[in-house]
């Protein structure tokens, strides 16, 4: 690793304080005259992550020699990703395929790149992408696609609130220019406004394109707020109002999508099903009906589905997407259809948030796992890798939720954990 | 690195396919006569992933170096954590503190490991810290801990279901007795049943010590659950029947708890409010209305507060524990009463699945954010070393609801947005 | 009461079975060659109403004589209201206010007709009329109008999901013409298609005028749903498929409206608070921050508020509305802001199913309480006097709101329930 | 109606203010010196409501001639049931039935009361009837009985939370030992406490037998409260903190039980399915399955049923229960099980707040539909009337169900709405 540790890695292993100007810095560390985020203006920044490690580990005696093997380029990523940083976790990278998709923008056979630490979690999916594909590829379709942001303003009362909400709509053109002058990528879709007593939420949609877009539809509605609020006198009291709603699990997307929203879907023959899973349609479907769907009305649930957040967040961790976008990502339904022929299994994803530029992905280990799914980077035309991603990641949901509930329907699911071992 | 190069790393940068094995592996993969699950059959762990990885390459035409390097412990890692393993994904590592908590477990001063790619995160935890810290300190309490599991009969009528559920009640003991023989840590706490329809949910819950406990309790509920099926002629449809809830926002584990239940507070001064936060205790009070309890009421969400899943995520793939429980993990509400000194701000987080031992924690980097900690492996007694890890969490979530709270209300949120670079 | 004995009450209380025709009916009602249902076939509807119910009496051994004693006009309410007719049950009627409203529709000063069995609910709505009144009277608005219907069709597979999905929208014009066809008074607003796997739901919306609407919009409906099923092959499977949302709480009324969507809030001075509610507006304030809002959203509710459900039935019993529809129109958001001058309280009822035409309206006692209100009928022009209904109704709501937040804020409530005796 | 017009009616009709002591009322409710409230004070009780009738005709410019009528025992109703009474609303009752039920408490043959004006209603409830009865009747559980309230309490902060909740626990003697002194008749069977923040909720619960028992767990829980408040400086913010939940949809019930939780079921067979509904056992599954479970859940509805509210709503209105219970009530999973000969259709009814005794049981029209299933007054022993009132009434949720389903598996819904006349 020689060759690139002027950007890359920390090799070194010297002891810690081994300079003397390391050990002035601990020393400012310890009296507080230096603070631990300053470190980057006092050191290039792989020594400056290298100092910040040392001086945790002294402080908590512990030895971090792992955290500090890494190999992507830190430059990009003090500024654009983690800020205090002292290197790297490594989550372990498994792949699930090949995996036959029919979408609109994924087409053909993906590998499908899984980030995490869950034994048994790859095998799993693999033996859903390998019924999938027998059974001739998961259909995908992208139903709707926007970001959005929700700015709660405080009106003085209600009839003022309802001002507030009407002078948004009547000027929606202005604040359409207004909101993409702030950008060179996205074109804002469509501005609702919501009232609840005297707090007026405007939930402004973006076209994103490739990127995820929080970051770009949290700027534009910056300008937009600022507009609203100087027209109308309404209060701005914060720029996301939880109506967006951004990494917490809400009707409102599911409802209104958010991100891109996604549906895949599978035909299994009867012979398939007994083949692949050892069981049959009529169990494939009461294990749905009894666990996904009565189990979740029951427990009050807002996800109707197996295990639809174990495979957002493997392959969210492994693309470089914001983990904490699992959250609203996983808000999924599973159907189970009863054919003649066998089974229809399809995920409903109403609020996936993906983007293929900015955010992680620019980051070595995630840009190569997009590079995988040929999605790296801005789509031609723009707007596709990003949709491309989102319908891979539902075929992949799909494969995961298929080899669930076959597990479970073939009641297999407690000795797989006892021989694979999850702790 | 060369000194571990047996199980650590693979530093070796050759081309794919370098050798007469590596070209017989290849063929046979690509025609399908060796899958890329089998590749630890006839390779070494390490050859396995590379010959993997070197086949994804080349049917992907990407080049994969970075994903190739790491050095973590791989023989543990492909038994118990991951399966078709390639290498790893390097997620940006930084930390936040000091963060003084006064909890019953986690008792001084801490810095809190976050893997992120989310550009202004650790900045923004860190001066929720600074801020819990200047205050004396945040309290943290647990109030419940039980790991749940709910299988799902069928019964034939309702009629039978009452029976089953009867049943139940009436062989507390026995069962108790039974699932305890599947583990030499855990022990049972309660069994509750739920009826809905023919369909009998029986919630089981272990204090599962230091380990996360997803196992152990599943394991521990196939044995209770083919008691009940054998004593009652239910039908087992599902060892995990959704009422658990894992992994899926559920309103069940608000009310009954599972895993940690935590609840963590700091009362800030009107002095420390101004000077940190440039704001005052009214501004935070009715940004905390507005957005967290009259937005997400409006939204139909399950999440009542700021950003808690950010840090659940980012604390959670930093110390091993399954990302995908930060969907659980993060169905947080979060309150700011207004005082006479200032406001009182806390975070009720009613199910936080975490572990100390077992799962992603013994992976080298992961066990490191562990050590800084003072949280890695069992504690002494059982189980305080899981429950000081969600102290810990809960004390972090803390202090990104406050720092997103104060720069809302700061009105600074979408200008940070632009100076950090969030994609 | 004999001048309107013809069509009106039942006061001859002669014996059952009294005359030889009455004992042929018995005889064929217990040998089951008549069924209940046909005795209107054999005999005159107040004759057929006395047979059912003394049939009833013999039955079950009671005297029903009560029930049997009412004034309505029959032929209308046998046709339209009630099947199997044995008389009535009469709810008593209170009146609180007068109520000072300044609405787009309802301006002035209003009694509530208030029908219902709960001791303490008129005294308490009179208070809260009371507070309003001498507050300058309540803010209301109407933000949204549109009853909905919303058929589900089953597609072959997520492709064909988006093909109808895509049918409709291509089509919007044609549907609402033929929609309007089925209608004099109703117009199209809009139709939504959701799609959850391979069900595909599409939701119509009608202003329906002064028209509760909900047999108009599922008579238009089923016009529509068979011009889908037809055009796109998609198997029609339930003219209702549940996100219409009728009679059940759902997060879809609140973000997309139902019915008449109103909002209604007051100014209440530290002095008035004092003076009628004995508290004072910090009170207020944690009352409903700490039960309404941190209670109902750790409850996991839908209704975010002391008593709207309890107005509302008791309005809609009294105004011949759907009874059953106080469950969609109770799905209240109860705000209080604190402000510089006292606190500012609103309701936000956003799904607020009512109607002065059609239904139970026309019933004569039920006919009364709307022309107490000024409604009945039909308004001037068409919708209007529905509208002022809905004004009227969350007014009322916000009355009890009040009342109640007040006599929590000053601990009254359980002697008030003492007093006033309640069961 | 002459011999009882002492407490009953009001057939006089004379016009208002006919003597001289009515004019000086209406002078003194005009001009405010005397409140409407109070009448009651000056005049016997159907005097006042008459003199209160023809002020409110006179100030609205009305006839109010039919709400004059009604036989309802006066004395009673105005202490209890109604403040400001000025007649009463008749509402249509019809009757449903015979319907087969065989509970634990309801065994055999029933008609139901059903007050309504939604035309069709009695007609469907009736058709389900029907088909339960061939199929042999209905089977009912109760699965739990207790009716809640649960104060909210401030603690200072989230330490002194958990100390507050643990008192409560270590002090559950003393507690059941007062709260069981407020009364002579029920039982205290639970207290759990729920902290969020620093709010702590006491969810009290009461076996009240026969009453509904919302007061008396009311009046018992001000004495609990106030014993907290007492013994650990929390401060007692609502004796109705919304964790109870009373009146609004909440998972805390379904998940707990609230009032009597039950649930009914019938086996259909294929026979009876084709004959009785013209439909087949697999489109009654399909209809439960994309309308009931898919729909409900797309919608993010907490009622997973298709016409739950109507049977409750027009059961109670009829029997005496608090009208506004009917949205807990209504809160009703519907599920349609494919079974070898058939379905088996059941509900399951988690939070049916019902007695038999208190409330509006006492009014005479309503005392008289109790009569008619056998439950009214007090049962032997205590609680065994409610319990099984509770059960017909789910049985008459299910034979709504049935009917429903049928109904619209067979596409017939709008043509029935065309023909019975809904507005």
């Amino acid at each position: 690793m020689a060759d690139d540790a002027e950007h890359r890695g920390d090799t070194t292993r010297e002891e810690p304080g081994n300079t003397e100007k390391d050990q002035v810095i601990y020393t400012q560390l310890r009296n507080g005259s230096l603070k631990l985020y300053e470190l980057e203006k006092e050191l290039p920044p792989l020594d400056a992550i290298r100092a910040r490690r040392e001086f945790i580990a002294q402080q908590t005696g512990t030895s971090l020699e792992n955290i500090g093997i890494f190999s992507i380029d830190i430059e990009r990523v003090v500024k654009r990703n983690c800020e205090n940083m002292i290197g790297t976790i490594q989550v372990p990278l498994g792949v699930a395929g090949p995996l036959l998709i029919a979408g609109e923008y994924a087409q053909g056979s993906y590998y499908l790149p899984l980030a995490t630490t869950e034994g048994a979690l790859v095998a799993s999916v693999n033996r859903g992408c390998s019924a999938i594909t027998k059974a001739g590829g998961a259909q995908v379709c992208i139903l709707h696609d926007g970001m959005t942001r929700a700015p709660v303003f405080a009106a003085e009362n209600v009839v003022h609130a309802k001002q507030v909400s009407d002078w948004v709509k009547a000027h929606y053109d202005d604040l359409r220019t207004a909101a993409e002058s702030t950008t060179s990528h996205g074109k804002m879709t469509g501005i609702v406004t919501y009232i609840t007593g005297t707090s007026v939420f405007v939930r402004i949609e973006f076209d994103t394109k490739d990127a995820m877009g929080m970051n770009m539809v949290t700027i534009a509605s910056a300008k937009v707020a600022e507009m609203i609020a100087l027209a109308t006198g309404a209060r701005l009291i914060a720029l996301s109002g939880n109506m967006c709603t951004d990494k917490k699990p809400a009707a409102i997307n599911r409802i209104m999508g958010r991100g891109r929203s996604v549906v895949a879907g599978v035909a299994l023959s009867h012979d398939l099903i007994s083949k692949v899973f050892k069981t049959n349609a009529k169990n494939l479907v009461e294990v749905n009906y009894r666990k996904n769907l009565v189990g979740s009305a029951s427990a009050g649930s807002m996800g109707f589905n197996a295990q639809a957040a174990n495979v957002v967040a493997a392959m969210f961790i492994a693309c470089g997407q914001d983990a904490a976008h699992a959250i609203d990502g996983s808000t999924c339904i599973t159907t189970v259809d009863l054919t003649d022929s066998g089974v229809y299994v399809a995920v409903t994803l109403p609020s996936l948030p993906v983007g293929t530029v900015g955010g992680g992905t620019g980051v070595d280990t995630q840009q190569e796992c997009l590079r995988i799914l040929g999605v790296a980077g801005g789509g031609e035309p723009a707007g596709t890798n990003a949709r491309k991603l989102a319908e891979i990641i539902a075929a992949g949901v799909l494969a995961g939720e298929l080899s669930l509930l076959g597990a479970l329907a073939a009641q297999h699911l407690a000795r797989a954990h006892q021989q694979l071992g999850r702790g």
